[in-house]
C-alpha cells in the first residue's frame, strides 16, 4: 500500500528538519508551548518568554564600600599630613561596609586612615574626594534596564540577579512534554525474562533519559503489539498530551515502512528516509491536531542519533531556546575512513591527545553498536558529498567529551585484553580524572599506530616463529630507524581452545583442528592468536588448508567464542577469559606473554605515572590472577 | 579574639583546597558518600560507585541483519549466475531483519537477491559465505566486558546499554547533599519589602542552584541572626544532614572575621582569606565530626566564585567523580587589563567573534557587580604573578557559553542605548541563536573600537562642534585611510537636565548649571555627552571652571541618574530613559542622532541581516518611540 500524500525521502537532514517543521506547523502546532508563570526561585533550567527587565536598582541605596566613617567630603578639604583636619563626633558616623550612606554624607574614610582621639573626634591627614568608598546605588542594576532577553535559558546566577532586582516571577516556556511509544511483538519490558527472539525495551528508556537529559519532560507509555490499529490509537492518545510523540520501531527493515504507515493514517507523513547514516529509516510526520512525531529506528545508534538530530531541535524551538550545541576540535585521523556518497556518515571516535596532538580513532559503526555511543569521545561527521578521509587527515569531531578530559586519556591501540579493563577501572577508582581507552586492532595494528604515534599503548603478543620470542622481533623489523621504543610486561596468559561446555568434540589440542568435518574459526592477518596458530600448525606439520574454516576470520577473543557459543563453529583459539565470558569450556594450548609498547621518552609522561603504580600493585595483581588464566609473576617488568 | 589554632591565609585557591579537605578528612568526614543501589531505570546523572560489567550479551542471539532468506551456505556453494542452485521450500527459513537465526542455518540472502520459483523454491546465483548478513550474538556487547568504570556519571546511552547487558540495577553514590545557611541581621528572604539598609536574599538563592545546576541535592535554612550563638547551633544542624555546609556571611570588610571564629567554635578552621579575587575572604573549615564548611563572603561575585573554586571539587570528590571542567579558547583581549600581584584575578569577559578572531572585551570588576557574571561569555584568570595584560595579547578563557553561540553574537563597543536592549530581545525572540552583547565605553571608544577590528558595532552620538554633525567627522579624524566604515542611523533621542521630582530647584537648561552650590556629575571625556555639554557651555559663553562638579565623573547615564537619586547631586545631563529608571524628572536641552558605526564591508554579514531587518519593522520602532524621548523617523538610514 503506497502512502497516499506526498512526502519526502532521502533527503538531508537540514531540509527534513525543515520540511516536518513545516508539516507540524501547516496541521496546527503551535510554534512555541505556552508562557506560564513561576516563582524567581523556581526558574533555573527554564527559559524566558519575555525579556526581564530591572524592576528597582541593586545596591538599592547607596553604601559604605569599606569599613570607617562617613563624613562630608567639603568639610575634609583643607586637609593635610602636617594639618589635620579634626571632625568632631556630631560630624561623622561610623560605618561598616554594606551599611547605607548616612544622609547627607558622601564619602567614607577608610577606618586604617582615621586617628581618633580623646574627645571621641577623627583626625583626618588627607583630603577626601567626593563619593570615596561609595558603593553607588545602582552600581550592579539600574531599575529598568535589560536584564535578560528572551528565550534565554535560565542558570543560577540569573535568578539571582533577577531576584535582586526585585523580580519575583520569571515568565517562562512551559516545559515540552515528549511522550515515547514503544511498538514491537518481540520488544519486552526491561528486566524481564527473554524468550527467543525477545529484545528489551532499552531503546525507549535511552529516548526518554535523552529528553530528561535537556530539561525535558518525558514518559513511556506500554509496549504497543504490532498491531497497525492500536498502535495508531496509541499515537493519537499519546499527541493529546504530547508535545512531541517518539514511536520506536523495531528494528526489521520493514517495520519502518510499518511506521510511516501508521503516521499517514493517524495525520500526515513529513519525511520517510533521510539522508544520514545510521539514521536513514526515520520517519517524521504530524498526527491530526499537529502534535510532531518522529518515528525513531530500532537500531539503537540510529535511534539516538535521530532524538539528536531531529526531535532535540524541535523541541529547543517549542521552548523558544537556541537547541544544545557542542563544541568542535580539530583532530587527525587514526586510519583511514571510507563513507559511501549520498549520506552523512555519523562516525563515533574516540580521542586522545599524543604527542601534543588530538587523534580520532574510528569506533565500530554499526548501527546496532550502541557501546560505540558510549564509549565515543566525539562524533565525526563526513558530509554526504565527501567518499572519506585519508588516515593522518586533519578533521572536524564534535565533543562528546571535555577536552580536558581528553588530555587526561591514555590511549591504547593493539590486541585487546580484560586485564586493560580491569587497569582500566582501577585508574579511575584512584583519580576520576584518568581514563584508559583501548581500541582493538590487533597486535600488528598497535605496533603500526605506535610507530605512527597515534596513541600512548599498544597490547601485543606477536610470537615470532624463528625465534620463539614474543613482539621484540617484530619492533625491530617494524620500526627500523624509527622511535626508540619501550616494552613492558602487563601479564601472562593461557592462549586455548574455546569449546563448547562439556568439550563434546573432546578437542584436546591443536593437532585436532585437523579433523574432517570440524568447524573452525580464525582470527585476522595481525593477530597474535593468528600468528600462534600458524607457528603450532607449522610446528605440527599440519597444512592449513586442511583445516576447516581456516578462511572464516573474526577480530576478537569474545567474537571467536560467541560463534563457538553461537554453535556456527566447534572451536577456536582464544583466551581463557573470553571461554567464561560465554560459559564455554578452555583447552589450554600455550602460555604467552602480553606486553604494553610504548615509546622509549613516554615511559616518564606524568599521564603513564598512574599505570605504572598500579603494575605495581598487590590488589590489582591479585584480581588479575583470580580471573583465572593469567599470572602476573614478571607484571611491570621493562622487558626492553 | 585571635583564633586559637593554625590555619592558612592568603594562600592559592589549589593549595587552600588541600588544607580544606585535609582538615575535613581529619575531622571525620568520608572520602566519599556511600553506595547505593538505584534501578537501571533511575541511573542518569548518578556516579558509578563499581565497575559495571555486562552480565549478559547483546545481541543474545545470532540474528538475521536484513529481510530474505536463512539458508546454510554450504547448500550454496556451486550456485553461479549461469547455474543457479535451487534451494527447495525445507531448505531455507523466510526472516525479517532481527529475525533469531533459525537452528541450523548459518547466513542470510536479501530479498532482492532471491528468485522464488512457483513451487515455492528459492533460486540463488551466487554462492553464499557464511555469516553473511547475520549480526552475531555479542555484536554490541559481551557478556563479562566492562560497560563501565567507577566514578563514571551515568548518561542516557550508558544506562541502555547497561539495561542491554542484563543489569537491571546500578551501584552509585549518593547524591551530595548542601545546606545553605544565611546569617545577618539586613538579610531578608526573597520577595520582602525592604527597609533601609535591608538586603535580599539573593546569595543563598544562587548557591542552592549552583550545586542543583552539578545535580547535587540542596536546601536553605531560614536566616539566622547576627549572633554566634545562634549561628553555631544553626552550622551544628545543618552539619548533621548535609555533606557540606555553606554559611553565607554578610559583605561587611568585618564579616569574614565573624565567619571565621564561627567556624573556629564548632570545629576546625582550615583557611581564612585566599589569594583570588573577588573572593578573598572565603572561610573553609570543618564542623565538628567532618562536614566540609564554606564561608561564602557576602558579595554575589564572590560568592558565586568560591563555590565554583572550593565547593564544587569538594562536592565532586564526595561523589567520586570529576569535577565539572569548562572549555577553553585563546581570545585577543580588547582592552588593557591590569591585576594586581598576589592574587589569582577572575576578570569576567564578554567573548565575539570578530574578522575571524575571537574578542575578549573585560566586563567591570567590582565583586558586588552580579550583573557581570550574568552577562559573561568566559573568564579570564589573570595569575597572581602577572601584572595583566596589554590590549590586543592572545589570553586563555574558560568558556561559560558555547563556542557556536559565541560565534552568533553581534558585539556592540561604544555608547550603550536602552534601544540596543530592546533590539537585543527582540532579535532573540524571532531567533534563540542571536545575541546582541553591549559594552558601554562611550562613543569616543567605540570608533577606537571598530578601527582596531574589536566589534562589529559601534554607538555614537559624537557632536563635532565646529561643524554641528554628529560622528562623521570624528571618523575621518579617527579613521583617516584606515577601514573604511557606513554609519547607520538608531534613532534620534532627548538629552537633557535629569533632575530630581518635581525639579525642585526649577532648572531649565544648561545655563543654569553655572549656579553657585549647585551640584553637577560629569560623563566622562570621549562620551558623547560629554562633548554636547562642552559645546552648550561654549555657546553660552560659560567657564567649565564655573560649574560645580564639572570634574567629577560617571560612566553610564544610569550612573549619572542614580547620583541623583542618592541626592549626591542636584542634575547632570542624560538622556530621558535614564531619568525614567530612577522615576526622575527630565528638563529637555537637545535632540541628537544616535548611529551605529560599522565597518563598511561588514554591512552584508549575514550576522547582522537580522539586525537591519528589525530596524525597518514597525513594532520595533513603536515599541521605541513608545518609551518617550526616541523618534525613529530615520531609523535605519544608512548615513554613510
Amino acid at each position: 500500500m503506497p502512502p497516499s500524500s506526498p512526502f519526502l525521502s532521502d533527503v538531508p537532514a537540514a531540509e527534513a528538519l525543515a520540511a516536518w517543521q513545516a508539516v507540524c506547523g501547516a496541521a496546527g502546532c503551535p510554534a512555541l508551548t505556552e508562557a506560564e508563570t513561576v516563582p524567581v526561585q523556581h526558574g533555573v533550567g527554564r527559559v524566558t518568554a519575555e525579556p526581564v527587565w530591572a524592576r528597582r536598582s541593586s545596591p538599592a541605596f547607596d553604601s559604605a564600600a569599606m569599613d570607617g566613617i562617613a563624613v562630608r567630603a567639603a568639610d575634609t578639604v583643607a586637609a593635610t599630613e602636617t594639618f589635620p583636619v579634626l571632625l568632631a563626633p556630631e560630624s561623622f558616623v561610623v560605618v561598616d561596609t554594606g551599611d547605607p550612606l548616612p544622609e547627607g554624607y558622601d564619602a567614607v574614610v577608610m577606618r586604617e586612615h582615621v586617628h581618633r582621639t580623646a574627645d571621641g573626634s577623627a583626625e583626618l591627614r588627607a583630603a577626601v574626594p567626593p563619593y570615596q568608598h561609595v558603593r553607588s546605588i545602582g552600581e550592579d542594576i539600574s531599575a529598568t534596564e535589560l536584564l535578560l532577553p528572551t528565550g534565554h535559558r535560565l542558570r543560577a546566577v540569573d535568578v539571582a540577579a533577577a531576584a535582586a532586582a526585585g523580580v519575583t516571577e520569571l515568565t517562562v516556556r512551559r516545559k515540552p512534554v515528549v511522550v515515547v511509544v514503544p511498538t514491537g511483538d518481540e520488544i519486552r519490558p526491561i528486566g524481564s525474562e527473554l524468550g527467543p527472539g525477545d529484545i528489551l525495551d532499552t531503546n525507549s528508556l535511552m529516548l526518554a533519559e535523552q529528553a530528561k537529559e535537556s530539561g525535558w519532560e518525558a514518559r513511556t507509555t506500554p509496549v504497543v503489539p504490532d498491531d497497525p490499529d492500536r498502535i495508531i490509537a496509541a499515537l493519537r492518545e499519546a499527541a493529546a498530551e504530547a508535545d512531541l510523540v517518539v514511536l520506536v520501531a523495531g528494528s526489521s527493515a520493514g517495520r519502518d515502512d510499518y511506521t510511516a504507515r501508521v503516521v499517514e493514517a493517524a495525520g500526515t507523513l513529513a519525511v520517510h528516509g533521510v539522508a544520514v547514516k545510521p539514521g536513514h529509516p526515520v520517519v517524521l510526520g504530524a498526527v491530526e491536531g499537529g502534535t510532531p512525531v518522529l518515528g525513531a529506528p530500532g537500531y539503537p545508534v540510529s535511534a539516538a542519533l535521530t532524538f539528536e538530530i531531529f526531535a532535540a531541535p524541535m523541541l529547543a524551538r517549542l521552548e523558544g531556546a537556541a537547541p544544545r550545541e557542542r563544541p568542535f576540535v580539530s583532530a587527525r585521523l587514526a586510519r583511514k575512513l571510507a563513507s559511501t556518497l549520498g549520506s552523512d556518515d555519523w562516525v563515533r571516535v574516540r580521542l586522545g591527545q599524543v604527542g601534543g596532538e588530538i587523534v580520532a580513532t574510528p569506533l565500530p559503526r554499526g548501527a546496532g553498536v550502541l557501546t560505540s555511543l558510549v564509549r565515543a569521545d566525539g562524533l565525526l561527521v563526513v558530509p554526504a558529498g565527501v567518499e572519506g578521509h585519508h588516515a593522518g587527515e586533519q578533521v572536524r569531531v564534535n565533543l562528546l567529551r571535555g577536552a580536558e578530559e581528553i588530555g587526561r586519556t591514555i590511549v591504547a591501540i593493539g590486541s585487546h585484553d580484560l586485564v586493560l579493563d580491569i587497569a582500566a577501572s582501577r585508574l579511575r577508582q584512584a583519580d576520576p580524572r584518568i581514563t584508559l581507552a583501548s581500541s582493538n586492532v590487533g597486535s600488528l595494528g598497535g605496533l603500526v599506530a605506535i610507530r605512527d604515534g597515534l596513541c600512548h599503548l599498544a597490547g601485543s603478543h606477536l610470537l615470532d616463529p624463528e625465534t620463539g620470542e614474543y613482539t621484540l622481533p617484530y619492533l625491530d623489523r617494524l620500526l627500523g630507524d624509527g622511535p626508540k621504543v619501550a616494552v613492558i610486561r602487563l601479564v601472562h596468559r593461557d592462549q586455548g581452545l574455546i569449546v563448547p561446555p562439556g568439550n563434546p568434540l573432546g578437542l584436546s589440542g591443536i593437532a585436532d583442528l585437523a579433523r574432517p568435518g570440524l568447524r573452525y574459526v580464525n582470527r585476522q592477518r595481525g593477530a597474535g592468536t593468528r600468528v600462534l596458530l600458524d607457528q603450532e600448525l607449522a610446528r605440527l606439520g599440519l597444512d592449513p588448508s586442511g583445516v576447516t574454516g581456516y578462511g572464516r576470520e573474526e577480530h576478537t577473543h569474545l567474537a571467536v567464542a560467541a560463534a563457538v557459543a553461537g554453535d556456527r563453529v566447534d572451536t577456536g583459539l582464544g583466551i581463557r577469559a573470553a571461554a567464561r565470558a560465554f560459559g564455554l569450556d578452555f583447552v589450554p594450548v600455550a602460555q604467552e606473554p602480553y606486553d604494553l609498547v610504548l615509546r622509549a621518552d613516554a615511559v616518564d609522561d606524568p599521564l603513564l605515572a598512574p599505570l605504572w603504580d598500579l603494575l605495581a600493585d598487590p590488589g590489582f595483581r591479585a584480581e588479575v590472577e583470580a580471573l583465572g588464566g593469567y599470572s602476573c609473576a614478571e607484571t611491570g617488568l621493562r622487558i626492553r
